[in-house]
């Protein structure tokens, strides 16, 4: 094993965005439903997929399975260790100290901060999605003209809640980021509202999505912003996150924005990254989506011209406890890869990257969320 | 030759989308403004290019010469057997065993699809192009009211026609795909009709390419869709098959659609296929252009989240069997090496190595068009 | 050392775009935001970056420190060596025979193409920038009416001054591409100048902008186009030169355009290069910034299907003259890395691998801008 690999495997990892897994045993249809950005559809098994080839490859050991265990063993063997076997299994393999879990989407049962936290054996912090913030001000009811205080006054009681490190929008999946940037009027908003209000569902009105982010600027905490990939509902062309650039010029000086995931921009990110003070960017959901066998690759574009101080971990795992650890996994496994190559090449000192590793495996996390933590310190 | 390249040679593949070659022998000239998607400008000889390169390369062996012939032992030797002896050549060498032929772009006397069936000692099937439809019904001259009509029922015609299993659209080129997802009205199209039958030319009217590509829906079979890069007819930025996810969403459990080409928007074209049940992807095109140098390369873009059974193979060759050739060669070198590599990492099981390049090879593209094979049939 | 290195490292560059170099001695904070494409941010030193990392490993050596030299004892050796020794070790390593300046971006005091002809032991011409002839005419005073004639007229005396190769626009930092491309009329013309000199500042009208580009194609010169990234004035996603496309459709058969930097574009100017005779294109700026480790492979895909005449070199070195020996030895060691592991391979001949070299680092940069040398000639 190279020198970084090893380095990187002692990092205690912080995965700054993550979710909670299904607290219930999965029937292959639930499972597989889980481990893909679409669907299980007749004859083409997410199995049959990279993330599913991962799984196999890199799961099924921990599970007692050999190496590239076939589907149906892979989870009859889960079955019958249970989910919360399971859950502590993959946490644990994970290596992290510290996790900041997006609580705001919450399909059907999945784990809390807490039962993270216990079953890896770390830390849970809370990120809180905005758009849920402001749907729940949709659903109680409030007249048009007092939804912005409202929603303000949601926010910061929401985020004023202990463990709470961050919030979050979704704004890429309700209207892309061909907007505005230009902080709304009172009046805008009270009309935009009015609408939205009546019409009732989702916040996807251009000028309460904008609303929602000038109003995470005022909350004053960093800014997890989904960029690039994700399901269906995702128009791919409008989530690059190059379109932020305005409104990343009307809002510097104020808070830490983390472009999360970016593939396939994850070269736009690392302009932003490189230009803006605030931006700081992961890759995470791609790394177990494109497996160990190409997060490298990724990350090799992601660090292209990323100052080192602004690339984070995480792994954005949602549903399975599977991709808290492939996640965990691609990231050490790519960046020792890419690290130990240039070391290899003298283009880096080994010092070097051991440091380079650390931060974008840990200590840029802990600084950009002033976490303090009892073990390993920043330096 | 590893293990993964041995099985994927042994592969009959399916080339789910070409074209025919010049039936004449040709010039340097016309030979070199065959293999660009450019022209054969003053001093640029299409020979100094990655295809040029690769045809110098992998092309002259077959002709009885050594590798990296120069042009003009080239051509003469080319010249010397005869278009007819060096289609024969290519076509056997490239090991296809199912031809699906757009027989819809045909500037000058190129083979047909039984040709190219008889050259190959294959099968070939027919993809009917939609615009050549719809604008042989403007030539033939209609009312702009029954235009609708009278292009249904002349694409109905075409694709009723014995060995015709696919449609295809160059929508990219005429208007491409920032259109309005919505299926027209008859009262729009008419309207568009009857500006477009005034004014005469290619079908590039966007309420008639909208309908256009409602129409195929309407016909049921798979629809093949130009993405990505081409001629200088292209703007590439509005070929980016991200562009279509709202028209996808409105087709969502109708018909198969397969986007072709895609470079430089393989990763997009990926997300896609991994989203939308009815997605498929190639390389086609692409695979030529770079060459066996960076075959591999694109093909690790494409795949590095597409589900295993939505990649196809298509060579896209027109005019030069050269293409044919090189596009079968790269497809089998490039996503040999990138299997082999992760075999040999142990990220793959060989099993599952050669069952993804047998899929992609020739059995996604028997499952999608519904194809009978005598020979190798798909698992 | 590989055959096709060595060949590289003995051709005589033509740096096709560059800058000056800051004629004084730096201390750390002003060697630092001359090294990065935003700012030196509190804990975010730009030696931690890829080209921090790129300029400890290559220049400290030139120095006279070892390799990898910390930031400091860099900082501490360049200091002592005093600036214009700096700048002499740095130039001449680069092997550069013929510099083309950009003379129109001097925010401060920087060496002129005759001090880097001088300090390299080389031959340098001039690159005016049009925006900055431009907003002279405007701060002279004119009437709108008269500002076309003006523009035309300052431009053509800027471009008969002895030395002047070229013509450069930065219409992507002040529009973007997303222009109407035909030639603006008169009356736009004037009523736009009438806007604009009333507001003054920096030529970002759109109008103002595309006749610029007009008056370019009307001045005979090549012209240098900045695109792709830069600092945090770019708006990213309006400076992909695909957007150029119908542009370029309007000027075929005029001047050459040379499409600068790219970088996350390369691809894209590729496929412009590949079907236009105009287009050519280099991935300066990248250079440097991806550093040693990366450059290899930007430019393969940057060489994915452009043809082998119309790639050049360009360091686009700025501030520092670091990146000028940064770019030259990222282009040299990149470029033979990608030939010689496709001469290894098969895929190329000997022969064909140092003539693509000599024309990319040389050869094709003589032929666009017409340069006599005395020393190696075009082939």
């Amino acid at each position: 094993m190279s020198a970084v690999r090893e380095a990187l495997d002692s990092v205690r990892l912080v995965d700054h965005h993550c979710h909670g897994t299904v607290t219930a045993d999965l029937g292959r249809e639930a499972f597989e439903s889980l481990i893909t950005e679409g669907q299980a559809w007749p004859g083409v098994s997410p199995f049959d997929s990279p993330v599913g080839v991962a799984v196999r490859r890199h799961c099924a050991p921990l599970l007692g399975l050999p190496r590239h265990a076939p589907p149906a063993q892979y989870l009859a063997r889960r079955s019958e260790l249970g989910w919360r076997e399971v859950q502590r299994r993959f946490l644990r393999a994970t290596g992290t100290d510290v996790f900041c879990v997006d609580t705001g989407y919450v399909p059907g049962q999945i784990t809390t901060p807490g039962d993270i936290a216990e079953a890896a054996g770390g830390t849970a912090y809370e990120v809180v999605r905005l758009e849920g913030v402001a749907e729940s001000v949709g659903t109680a009811g409030v007249e048009a003209d007092a939804y912005a205080d409202a929603f303000r006054t949601a926010a910061l009681e929401a985020v004023r809640r202990p463990g709470v490190v961050a919030v979050k929008s979704v704004a890429a999946y309700r209207t892309g980021f061909c907007l505005d940037p230009a902080r709304p009027s009172d009046a805008e908003v009270t009309e935009a509202a009015r609408h939205w209000l009546v019409r009732g569902g989702r916040l996807d009105d251009p000028v309460l999505v904008r609303h929602l982010l000038w109003t995470a600027v005022d909350l004053g905490l960093p800014l997890q912003l989904h960029t690039g990939f994700g399901d269906d509902d995702i128009r791919l062309h409008r989530a690059d996150p190059a379109l932020l650039t305005d409104w990343l010029h009307l809002t510097a000086g104020t808070i830490p924005v983390l472009l999360l995931h970016c593939w396939p921009y994850q070269r736009q990110a690392a302009y932003l990254a490189a230009v803006f003070q605030q931006v700081y960017l992961d890759v995470g959901l791609t790394l177990h989506y494109v497996g160990p066998a190409r997060a490298g690759a990724v990350l090799a574009e992601a660090l292209e011209i990323t100052p080192f101080r602004k690339l984070l971990y995480s792994s954005d795992a949602y549903g399975v406890p599977e991709f808290h650890h492939l996640g965990a996994l691609a990231f050490r496994q790519g960046l020792a890869g890419l690290l130990q190559e240039r070391v290899d090449a003298d283009e880096l000192a080994l010092p070097d990257a051991l440091r380079i590793a650390r931060w974008a495996g840990r200590d840029n996390a802990l600084r950009v969320y002033r976490l303090q933590t009892d073990g390993q310190e920043d330096d």
